[in-house]
C-alpha cells in the first residue's frame, strides 16, 4: 500500500467510455473500475440483482478502510444508447479528444465523474502515504449499472444489501452532471417530487340538440382541470421552487360535432417541493375533484395516481458546506445549492445518509456528441480530492 | 274540373313508398305526385338543379289557381337509406300494413304527409265543386328531392326560382313529422340555430419539470373552455328554450406524461335561440377567448366557426292559429307551439313567408321499421283539409 499511484482521470474516463455499458450491459466498465480500485486497496463486492420482468444488473460496492465515518461516492457506469453512431462526429465508444473536449457516450453522464472519484481517492491516499488509518475513516464507492434503466436492480437494492450487512454510509456525494453551464455552477442538495395523475370523467352520451338528456363528461373535465390549475400549489419554500402542475394531455376523441361525449380523460404531472408529499397531494386532488363533482350535481370519475419520487432535501450543512468550500477553493466560484431538475439515485440514498450531488457540466448529456472538457476532468478530480481532505481533515 | 276525386291518403302513401327515392334518386315519386296533382287541376313544374360536387336533384312545384293568397304545402319525397332490408320486419319499399300500421321507409318522414297534402287539397276542391275561383286564392305544393341529403339542390333553389318568376307564397305548412308521441302534440313555429366551433390553441412544448420554459396550450384551452361554459348563454325567450353550448371533443394526443403540450384543440356546438345570431355568437366567442388569452399573458389561438342555420320564428299568428284550430277541431287536442328539435327546410322558407310545421308522429323516422298509423293518415288529411277551409274561409 505504500506506493499508491492515482490513475489519471482523463485516461480512466477514456477507458471507461470504451466499455459499451448501455443499460443493462456491464460492458466491462465495472470490471475495469474494480481492478483500478483494488490497486488502490479497496475491498470490492460485486452484486448482481434481478427481478421478474427485468434484466439482471451488475453493481459494485467498494470500500477502503473499516472505520467510520464512511464517505461514499455514488454513481453509475451504465449509459443511454448512442442512437445512430453516424450522427456523431466521432465513434461514441472510441472516446476521442477534439479541441480539448472528450467526446463519447457517458463522458459527462457520468463516467468522467467516476474516473474523478477514483483519481481523487488515489490522490488523497497518496498524500497520506496510502494509509487508511491515517484519516480515521473510510472511503467507499457505490456504482450501479441500472440508473438510466428501470432503476430497479441498482442503487436501491445495493442500499438494501448494505443495510442488511450493517454497513453504514455517513455522507454521500453523487457524481451526476449538476452544472448547467460551467464547472462550479451548482450543487444539488435535494430534488422535487414527481406525481403523475390520470383522470377519467364519466357522463352520459347524447345529442347536442338535447343536452338536458345527456351529461357532458368534457364539461366536468374542463371544470375539474380548471380547479386544479386555478391557483399556484404554493409559493416555493426556502430551498425549493414553487410546485407546479402541468396538464400533459386531454383526450375525448369524439369526431361527431353533434354528439355530447360520455367520457373524457386527461393526464397531468406535478413536480412538488417539501411542503407536499405524494399522499398529501393525492388527498388534495381528490378533495378538489369531489368538490367540482358535487357542484355539478355529482358524476363519476376515476383518478389514478403514481408517485415516482417524493421530494427530498439534505438541508445545507456539513456535507454541502464541505463540497461548496472545495469547489470555491479549486475554482474560485461559489456554487448555488439547488433542488431543481430531474430525478437521480439520490432519491434512494437520502433515506440512508446526507447526500449532495456535484459532477460535470450537463449540457450535452443524453445527446449526440456528449462531451466533457478535458480540463474539467482534472478540475473535478481536484475538487473531489479537496472535499475528501476537508471531510476527514 | 267538375268531378274532382280526391285520392285516398293511405293508398297514395303506399304508392309513394314503393318509389325507392333515396336521396338523390327521384325514384318515380315526383312523377307519381305530378300525375295525381295534374288530375286535380294543378299546374306542375319540374325543376332539376345541380352544382359542382353534388348530384342533380329533381324538384316539383305545383300550383292550383292564380289568385293570392297562395297557401303552400312543402315537403320532400326523398328518404334516408333503409340500411339492411333484412333488419326490417317487411320490405322497406313494399309498404305493408301490419296491425294498423303502415311500415316502410318514408312512412312518417314524410311520404304520408305528402299524400295527406294531395288528399286534403282534393277534398277541399271537391267540397267547392273543384273550382279554384271558388276560394279566392291558390294552393301550391313545393316538393323537393334533396332534404335528407346536402339540401343544396332542393328547397332553397326552388324558392330562388320562384322569386325569380315573381311567384309568391303567403303561408307555408311543412309536413315534417313534428309530433313526439301522438298526432296533435306539437306544431313547430321555428327552430333554434346551430353553430359549430373548432378551437385550436397554440403554446410552446417543453418538459413538465421546467414549465417556466414552456407555454402549456392545454392550460389555456381549459381556461378558454371554462369561460365558454361558465354561464348560461341566456334564460330562454318567449318561444324558445335557453341556448346551449356543448363541448363535443377536446384533443391533445400527447402520450408523454412529462411533456408540456404545445397545441390543443376542441370542438363545440351551440344551439341558439332568437336572442342570438351566428354573427353575434361569433363576436361573443372571440371576445371571451381574447379575454382569457389576455389574462394568461397572450397566446395564439385559431377559431373556425360554421353556422349551419340561424334561429328563426314565425310568431304565433294567423298561420299557427289556423293550424292549431284545425288540429283541435279534428282531434280535440290543442297542440304545443314549439321551437325544439333539429333542422328542416323551414329554415329556407321562413325568409319568404310565415311558416309552420305539422305532420305525423316522428318516433320511428330514420329507423328500421319506420311506420305511420293508418288512422293517422286519415286524421292528418282531415286536419290539412280543415286548415285549408279555415285559411280560405
Amino acid at each position: 500500500m505504500a506506493n499508491v499511484v492515482a490513475p489519471d482521470p482523463l485516461d480512466l474516463t477514456q477507458r471507461l467510455i470504451r466499455c459499451p455499458s448501455v443499460t443493462p450491459a456491464e460492458g466491462g466498465a465495472l470490471d475495469l473500475l474494480q481492478s483500478e480500485l483494488e490497486a488502490l486497496g479497496f475491498a470490492c463486492t460485486r452484486l448482481v440483482f434481478e427481478e421478474e420482468g427485468t434484466a439482471p444488473v451488475d453493481n459494485l460496492y467498494a470500500r477502503l478502510g473499516t472505520a467510520q465515518p464512511n464517505f461514499c461516492f455514488a454513481g453509475h457506469t451504465d449509459v443511454v444508447p448512442p442512437g445512430d453512431p453516424a450522427d456523431w462526429s466521432t465513434d461514441p465508444f472510441e472516446s476521442q479528444i477534439v479541441e480539448g473536449e472528450l467526446i463519447g457516450r457517458g463522458a459527462s453522464d457520468m463516467k468522467g465523474a467516476i474516473a474523478a472519484f477514483v483519481a481523487a481517492a488515489g490522490r488523497f491516499l497518496a498524500g497520506r502515504s496510502g494509509t487508511p488509518a491515517g484519516f480515521g475513516g473510510s472511503i467507499s464507492l457505490l456504482i450501479t449499472g441500472d440508473e438510466e434503466g428501470p432503476s430497479i436492480n441498482g442503487t436501491r437494492k445495493v442500499l438494501g444489501w448494505l443495510a442488511g450487512q450493517g454497513e453504514t454510509l455517513d455522507a454521500c456525494l453523487v457524481g451526476e452532471p449538476t452544472n448547467p453551464d460551467a464547472l462550479g455552477d451548482m450543487v444539488k442538495i435535494g430534488r422535487r417530487g414527481s406525481l403523475t395523475g390520470t383522470l377519467t370523467v364519466f357522463g352520459k352520451q347524447g345529442h347536442t340538440a338535447y343536452p338536458h338528456l345527456a351529461d357532458n363528461a368534457a364539461h366536468r373535465l374542463v371544470r375539474m382541470l380548471g380547479a386544479l390549475i386555478a391557483e399556484p400549489l404554493d409559493q416555493g419554500t426556502e430551498h425549493f421552487q414553487p410546485s407546479t402542475l402541468q396538464i400533459s394531455t386531454i383526450d375525448v376523441g369524439n369526431p361527431a360535432s353533434n354528439v355530447v361525449p360520455g367520457k373524457a380523460t386527461a393526464a397531468f404531472n406535478i413536480r412538488f417541493n417539501d411542503s407536499h408529499s405524494g399522499a398529501s397531494l393525492e388527498r388534495w386532488l381528490r378533495t378538489t375533484l369531489d368538490g367540482v363533482a358535487a357542484e355539478s350535481g355529482g358524476g363519476r370519475y376515476e383518478l389514478a395516481v403514481r408517485v415516482s419520487g417524493e421530494s427530498f432535501l439534505t438541508p445545507p450543512g456539513p456535507l454541502s458546506e464541505t463540497l461548496a468550500g472545495a469547489i470555491e477553493a479549486v475554482t474560485g466560484r461559489r456554487p448555488e445549492l439547488s433542488t431543481t431538475g430531474g430525478t437521480s439515485d439520490a432519491r434512494f440514498i437520502k433515506d440512508h445518509c446526507p447526500v449532495a450531488e456535484f459532477g460535470l457540466v450537463g449540457k450535452t448529456m443524453h445527446q449526440v456528441d456528449e462531451r466533457a472538457a478535458v480540463a474539467d476532468l482534472e478540475t473535478l478530480t481536484r475538487i473531489y480530492a479537496k472535499a475528501l481532505e476537508d471531510y476527514f481533515g
